[in-house]
């Protein structure tokens, strides 16, 4: 592109008119290489945030970001691989337990996962909770593991999708993060790199969740799946509920506890109800087979144990301590802790989930900057879920941290984010809506 | 302003929040000092073309503005300083009649006009195109030419308004300088920091004008008019017609030569009859009489030779050769010349002045860029206006250029941009309204 033309496109798109692929991929191409300046990509963006972009648009978009970097293959992996994502929420930890469900079910499992800046760590981080395990594994040690075991989980290697991290952080400094079709773009074109056959997206609603209201959350889905389908991958989307934590675990090393919980049979009700469904999608889209066959499968690997063998052998081979898998306890939880007291009798009606994630930021299950570290032992164990009963003076959850000062600012912070009320409320719909 | 603040001041704006007072001060201000990154107000520019400014939020915006640098300070000129400012536009030389017909009734003209990038130079330009003039003076020879005539006009000095050049050179690059408060900002932004104590705007309209269509010109004058009363200028903008050039000449000495013309009582009508209700309008502000009063005023200043008497003094002060003004074609033209001819029969209806603009700009008129040289010789001088009859084949226009080449490109410029009619059409209305 004649990069003196860039500010009659970036006028362009402010009139509302759609652009040409070819100005898409100059767009995406030229900013990546550094011949478009951040000045002129981040009023682009803000155009773009008002004015949108329309699927085609969309997808060219997505498409040429993916092409931005290296573009993972993985047809060395025998079968139809199907990728998952999650749009994120608080103590959600699916991942781990839908991967071992689907890897056990006969589907592979290759699969990059990102950390985590705000709340608490990404799934990666999670797993890197467990002592010894390594996330930062070689593309040839990643098919090697999901050959062995059906399953593997690696971070994002340095080469993916140049574009969406060079937007990304554009975006987190000029105040267009918050644009549906870019959400879009910069998730699928991570899933599109990461060489997925299928994909299954979580997209979680709710006070939790990037996007808290049905609507947005549907317009999401909708694009996403608008995008994958159009790059020529099936894709779904399944809307759920983020209203209040996804079981009782928010942090690292106590959602590892949950998830070794939940593998072996027990667990909290909604981590197991969301994650067959979620697996059930995944093994419908993997094996041709209905959702409804999907998910018996899923649960019939949870339920048998095989899940879980899966698990261990994916921690085994990554380097993890077994052991702490095998005797959860052995997870070193940070030492200080402090509890949330009910300030009246009644029934839990809600749960601000996004202030519990936050809190848990406080504590320190967080990072703040791409350079803190993680303190994998603190957190927030939830004692009640949204239809239990309450008496005043009762906990709610309870705090973990290393450092009696963030336990201080994380209880102040959660003052008044738990509602109670004197009926029993109707129960949450876990999975709302599934877009296809 | 804590910096790591500024994307949400960003995202308040673009959701169509007002932002507060010292948001607006402290955004001029760091972004002045550059402490706020392009790439950032950039996004914030395009937020605000989409979401507007109010009243308010534009005055306080103009004001920090002007507070970003040298503010001139009239007050050793004895009187009522009326400043004047037009909104540009083709064979636009009003300045040059209506200061010194200001300034011979006897309200004091201490005037900085700006270099023109694009069609044809600014006011400065077309002054320094006769041999000599010097507009780049101090503001201590400034203040003593005008008290001696009555009336100086000298270029901008590098320290107005530091916020304004550089938040105008980003909206250049970043397809944001179309937005009706952005524009307003910018021009008043540097009448206020111009020292005059009322201000008269002319704001054009039609194919020639900065902004083309009549609502758009009459809410630009709105803005400004509001923005000047807000900072406690008295201001009064008129909106005056650019559906053709103003007069007949267009280029630098083209127009000097008409200007002579005019105040030697000459000269074309629309000119007159512009400069007049410019002139009558700014002694109205300026003695606290009525525009009719201040009109007859400024005419007679004309037609009795006094106002040509102060233009041929101020260019005499300001070193320039009088005996140019005295014997205008002494002022040397360029030496190609062609014809652009009527394709037909019948009365001239239409000009697009904004490609008579664009074509002088091709010959040589304008600067394409900061460092382009004018070529002061260079332009085009009309032959017929609307409401003409004209026979195909007779000239409408002759171009004036230095480079063959360059009057090919023209008259290819210029090809169909009059329309003639069969019927002789209504005559242009050329004061449409006067906003105060």
């Amino acid at each position: 592109m004649n990069h003196g033309r860039f500010p009659d496109i970036i006028g362009k798109k402010k009139q509302g008119l759609a652009l040409s692929d070819e100005e898409i991929r100059d767009m995406i191409a030229d900013y990546t290489a550094g011949k478009i300046p951040d000045y002129q990509m981040s009023a682009m963006l803000m155009a773009i945030c008002f004015r949108g972009l329309t699927d085609r648009e969309l997808t060219t978009m997505t498409m040429a970001m993916r092409d931005s970097g290296e573009v993972l293959d993985l047809s060395e992996i025998p079968g139809v691989k199907v990728d998952k994502h999650s749009t994120g929420g608080v103590g959600d930890k699916a991942t781990l337990i839908v991967g071992p469900m689907v890897a056990a079910s006969g589907v592979p499992v290759a699969k990059m996962s990102g950390r985590g800046l705000g709340f608490t760590g990404g799934t990666i981080d999670k797993l890197e909770s467990i002592p010894g395990f390594c996330g930062e594994i070689s593309n040839r040690e990643f098919f090697r593991a999901v050959r062995k075991n059906g399953i593997s989980i690696k971070g994002q290697t340095g080469n993916l999708v140049p574009a969406d991290k060079k937007m990304y952080a554009l975006r987190d400094v000029t105040g267009t993060v918050d644009s549906i079709p870019l959400i879009a773009a910069s998730i699928m074109s991570k899933k599109l790199a990461a060489g997925g056959d299928k994909i299954v997206l979580d997209v979680t609603t709710g006070s939790g969740a990037l996007i808290g209201d049905l609507e947005g959350s549907v317009e999401l889905a909708r694009r996403m799946v608008a995008i994958g389908n159009g790059a020529g991958r099936e894709t779904v989307a399944m809307i759920t509920s983020m209203e209040e934590p996804l079981g009782f675990a928010v942090g690292n090393r106590l959602e590892i506890r949950e998830v070794v919980e939940t593998l072996r049979g027990g667990g909290p009700e909604d981590v197991r109800i969301v994650c067959t469904a979620l697996a059930g999608m995944m093994l419908s889209l993997g094996k041709g087979i209905s959702y409804e066959e999907g998910k018996e499968q899923a649960l019939e690997a949870l339920v048998s144990g095989r899940a879980y063998e899966r698990f261990l052998a994916m921690v085994e081979t990554q380097g993890g301590d077994v052991s702490c898998i095998e005797y959860p306890e052995r997870l070193a939880i940070a030492e200080i802790s402090g509890e949330l007291l009910a300030e009246e009798d009644g029934y839990l009606a809600g749960v601000d989930a996004g202030r519990i994630g936050a809190a848990a930021g406080i504590l320190g299950a967080g990072r703040e900057t791409k350079e803190s570290e993680i303190d994998a032992g603190a957190g927030i164990v939830m004692k009640k879920k949204v239809g239990d009963r309450v008496r005043a003076g009762e906990p709610v959850a309870v705090l973990y941290t290393s450092q009696e000062e963030r336990l201080e600012r994380a209880l102040a912070h959660l003052r008044g984010c738990c509602t109670v009320a004197g009926e029993k409320p109707e129960p949450l719909k876990l999975v709302v809506d599934i877009i296809r």
